[in-house]
């Protein structure tokens, strides 16, 4: 079969809202900085409700990397739920504007578009509080085996671990892909949920996984350990392929017995290291679907980090002048 | 009685969609580089469908002015239609962020929020397409008179001369602050809103507005004259004060026999001129509620003005890092 795509990529379909913060606005909320955290509609209402005028965007960190694709000329699909609402009209929108496509599902009923409240403190950290509405109601029936059969890879966002209905979705997108012969990577996505499903993601990659991406923080916590060349020696073997970043320190891609050692893009200024993850994972993934070598995607993935860091906004620019 | 507000703001309830967009796409979509126009529901549908990835900010011309008037520590409030919708609530988010307030009604039926589809071309000019949406059905239930007679001014957008009803609703509103012994002021908005209703606007003006701003484009079309002097000669006597923006070259604020010629402020390099008369507003009723001399009214509005054409986006500058 003929793959229409280079990257399907089923993730948290969200529409960023992002508004400045100050340190006492985040001690008042209870929010800590830096960190994401899942609250209800209710909570979502009321800590809107006290943010500063803010500007929306689209968002999702798996619509992020799907940005990215795109943006290095691949073809990519984003597969995840949307509300029937101006949001949803929102995300779907921005999809069909950078060339991509979102060819997820639509909420029968009323439950919103998921939003991720984003505070931006004078130190530039970004403070996330998610209220994943439809997002988090992604289900099997919202994943057409057409689309997962004609991309090259299939790629897994790590926050869906959570909700039920969407593991299960993962585990039917893998299977089709399995079928297919096509490649299935996934992203740890957080440190939480890797506490959350360590045993169930631990089999998910041993049974279904060809990429694996995590950060530092997110593949010690799911081998249990402190050091990192531990952790590192602890995926080889997990999934055919590794790739795991570690900020300005690059990152490490691991195949077998091989390891390559990534060096971090060179940036001017730091701007705001949203994205970062997801824009590796972007350059990865486009390399690996255009048959370059591992060191080449690593490369690539460093380049297309570097790019997101140096600028405000967890996708590609660009700018508003072109 | 006791004033709540400097400013009540009467316009039309729009959140801008803000992308980037080559020449040639202005081009192929026929839109006139520079300009506003009208357009319908399904015109919107279909030219978002084509513009690129987008931001979502609150916008419009007064509810520009109410937020610049509260970044001068003034207390304003915005009357307004909104749909029952998201857009809405981001609307209505934004001025109560501000630490304004969003006083106007909201749509019984299904009409959305009014939309302004912006296309930001390289040179850094802004065309815009407006689909009022719920902002055209303002009517006069929708003015409270608590809220105009609690205000010290209040500021009628000329745009909404086009909806019949608004039109109403701004006789009404212009009754009760007479009533109250209040100011009434009216910005022209748009030269072609001149065109379409110079005889209206004429007798609205003559009947009953305090102050007139127009900019030199909507003042000669006004007066049908091609010279600007004359134009300032036959404004003298129909408003009390009458304020007259010339972009680089100030503006001209007329006032019985007195006529103040206002610098501009100046600014290291002009990013985006969208928004300055709504500025030049905001600072000249900031400083008019305050009881300040025309003088100083003029030289706060070629602040505000200057503040706001330094960056991109029509409001005042709350950087995203405060």
């Amino acid at each position: 079969m003929t793959t229409l795509y280079d990257v399907a990529a089923i993730g948290n379909a969200i529409v960023d809202v992002i508004a400045p913060a100050s340190d006492d606005f985040l001690a008042e909320e209870g929010l800590v900085k830096g960190s994401m955290a899942l609250i209800d509609d209710e909570r979502a209402r009321s800590l809107y409700g006290r943010m500063a005028a803010a500007i929306e965007a689209s968002g999702g960190s798996a619509g992020n990397t799907v940005a990215g694709v795109a943006s290095l000329g691949g073809r990519a699909v984003h597969i995840g739920k949307l509300g029937r609402d101006q949001l949803g009209e929102v995300f779907a929108h921005d999809m069909d504007a950078i060339g991509a496509r979102f060819a997820g599902g639509l909420m029968e009923d009323a439950t919103p578009t998921g939003r991720c409240l984003i505070s931006v403190t004078p130190d530039g950290q970004r403070t996330m509080s998610t209220c994943l509405g439809a997002a988090a109601q992604l289900s099997p029936a919202d994943v057409d085996p057409m689309v997962i059969e004609a991309a090259k890879i299939v790629y897994l966002e790590g926050y869906l671990f959570d909700p039920e209905p969407a593991r299960r979705a993962f585990a039917k997108a893998a299977g089709l892909a399995r079928g297919a012969e096509r490649l299935i990577a996934i992203t740890l996505s957080d440190a939480f949920v890797v506490e959350r499903h360590r045993a169930a993601l631990l089999g998910f990659i041993d049974g279904e996984v060809d990429i694996l991406f995590a950060n530092e923080a997110e593949i010690t916590s799911l081998f249990e350990t402190d050091d990192f060349d531990a952790a590192v020696r602890a995926a080889r073997g997990r999934a055919k392929i590794a790739a795991i970043t570690r900020s300005a320190h690059g990152s490490v891609v691991v195949a077998g017995d091989a390891i390559h050692q990534i060096e971090a893009a060179s940036v001017e200024k730091v701007v705001d290291t949203t994205g970062a993850g997801d824009q590796y994972a972007a350059g990865f993934l486009f390399g690996l679907a255009k048959g370059r070598s591992l060191d080449y995607c690593g490369r690539l993935g460093s380049l297309a980090a570097a790019e997101v860091i140096s600028h405000l906004g967890a996708r590609p620019e660009r700018s508003l002048t072109l």
